[in-house]
């Protein structure tokens, strides 16, 4: 077991990662004084799958357990599903002293966390990530949100767990595709912050795939440290620190939304994009083509996706203009000059932005 | 011009009290640099009262402005009110640097702020509150919210604003009604906070009502202060301190959601709510009859009412049962054993509420 610990001032936290953690939930829990009867939004799928073990844990710890099932998509992250699950809320809740367990992945993390900071002025809770995107990424760092037509992540607000519960077993019951997912996110942090864990992962991809334990504990470990770390020098993305997490995400939510958020999932449209932004880096001259070839190589070893297909560049350019990582109608990427070595630049141009597109849509090239 | 700085670390801001700010809202704001595109949330009434100052005064900033108006009623404090506006908002919001004015009472306040709180995690909002209840409360120290069919306020954040401008000349406008129920907010900072405003408003409520210029200046800048300072202490109302700004409400609050926030205004329901505390407050030895008997004179000599009409007693009592500030099933009230001395009681009995309701269902008996 490892802990990290958030330090957010009176906003801190900390990050428990381990194997079977599920059986221990209600105990660590009860420590944090956070309330009595635990909420916990998840999907049918993972109900089935750890419901019983954690719900268990929290009833031998003298906590009462209600579960709401929310549809598995990443439709489920809009206002109207949020909105049945307040009034749910509010309607359960008497005489009691709520708070919400976010258990699943990024979708469920971002909606029951948006929920948490909405209710009552923000009721506290716990976030219990399933999926290897999940337990690297989006729980850490209090980014809430629910999409709208317009665009992803559009509502929302920045709001803190009380505590992250990481237990790696829930990973086994992952599907390939998944793990695939996270990995991307993974090789992110490599990319823009430790070269170390880039060539950590160059070297065992294809254990990590196999979810080796431990080297999977060393990869969700090092990557939330990195996300920790870094949310704690910019909470609220307002320093341009917590900026370069975006790396790959400007054209990665772009292609997502263009998908459907369907045809991509996260961690491949991030996969996606991130192709882009080595692209445009190589073109601004930021990088060599040794560089841009190793990334994509490792991003190919991932089992990731190298070409965006089914998705009409035109559609990602509509969804791209609509981001809101635009400041006063200029976008804004995350570039590398170098592994471990981000650059923000604003302002590139579209031609530049559509080459970069059309790229991903010719058949891949050998390398 | 008066200022009182809410100190709250990065979330600190300015309270503007003077006549005719409108007319200087421009220059004010645009020094904030919190954007430049103006989305003013307000209604058809104000609008026409005041739209076309402050718009002009923005305009001549170098602001664009967009209004969008709402419905006059605390029905507007919906969900799905504020999420059309936030749809609305996202629709406009291209290629600009949207912050948001509240130009109106407490309801615009709060879905305004509410709005602003989670449209993109967030985005800087600027209160101009044009009632004296707002002025003195409502538009001070972040809480945002709309109201659930299960209670009020039920959903919403705590979000600063970046200004609160607060043009003494609005006031002008209102209905003898509303300038009642601002006096209301400010009787109970006098009873909680400080005896010397209770005393100003005994001696000058008859000119308050009349809205002498000096009068109303001090009262606005008295009470905001109070409120300003109560806040900085505990902005989220998790040490016990802002909880003293309930006093009234507990109660206040339940008659006015079982009125359909209709037949008792806010300021109404708040001076019920207050009768009914120091009623209770007497009955559990706390205050004398003759202090008793000095406050509600003095919400009689403010023009408030003293008799609950036409309202069941039980529909006070079930919205009181499903009131937020119900802790783990326990009620909590704020009670008085002087002016200036308010305590906190939680676990009143059903019988002694019933009964200071009962209370006021019958008519006033003279005194």
């Amino acid at each position: 077991m490892k802990i990290i610990r958030a330090n957010l001032g009176e906003r801190s936290y900390d990050i428990i990662i381990g194997r079977n953690l599920l059986n221990s939930a209600g105990k660590i829990i009860r420590k944090l004084n956070i309330g009595k009867d635990a909420f916990i939004i998840t999907n049918t799928l993972i109900k089935n799958k750890h419901g019983q073990r954690i719900s268990n844990s929290l009833k031998k710890a003298g906590l009462s357990v209600k579960f709401r099932l929310v549809p598995d998509t990443e439709k489920s992250k809009s206002i109207k599903v949020a909105f049945a699950i307040i009034r749910d809320i509010s309607r359960y809740d008497r005489k009691r002293r709520i708070f919400i367990i976010a258990l699943g992945g990024g979708v469920i993390g971002d909606i029951a966390g948006f929920v948490a900071s909405i209710y009552k002025r923000g009721v506290p809770y716990v976030q219990v990530p399933t999926t290897l995107l999940a337990q690297i990424d989006s729980s850490i760092g209090g980014k809430t949100a629910v999409d709208l037509m317009q665009g992803k992540n559009l509502v929302g607000a920045f709001y803190q767990p009380r505590l992250i519960l990481t237990d790696l077993s829930t990973l086994e019951s992952l599907s390939p595709r998944q793990i695939r997912a996270g990995l991307s996110e993974a090789i992110k942090y490599g990319i823009i912050k430790d070269e170390a864990l880039f060539k950590f992962i160059e070297k065992n991809y294809s254990e990590i795939l196999k979810l080796n334990n431990k080297k999977m504990e060393f990869l969700v470990y090092r990557c939330s440290n990195i996300k920790a770390k870094i949310i704690e020098r910019d909470e609220k993305e307002e320093k341009g620190i917590r900026t370069i997490l975006n790396f790959g995400h400007t054209l990665g939510h772009a292609i997502e939304a263009a998908s459907g958020f369907e045809r991509c999932n996260h961690g491949e449209a991030v996969a996606l994009g991130m192709l882009a932004a080595i692209d445009i880096s190589k073109k601004k001259g930021l990088i060599a083509e040794g560089l841009y070839n190793r990334i994509k190589n490792l991003i190919k070893s991932a089992g990731l996706p190298l070409q965006i297909k089914k998705i009409s560049i035109l559609k990602v350019l509509k969804a791209h203009y609509r981001d809101k990582k635009f400041i006063g109608g200029l976008n804004r990427f995350v570039l590398i000059k170098g592994i471990g070595k981000p650059v923000i630049v604003t302002n590139i141009k579209l031609e530049i932005i559509k080459a970069a597109l059309k790229k991903l849509k010719q058949p891949t090239e050998k390398f």
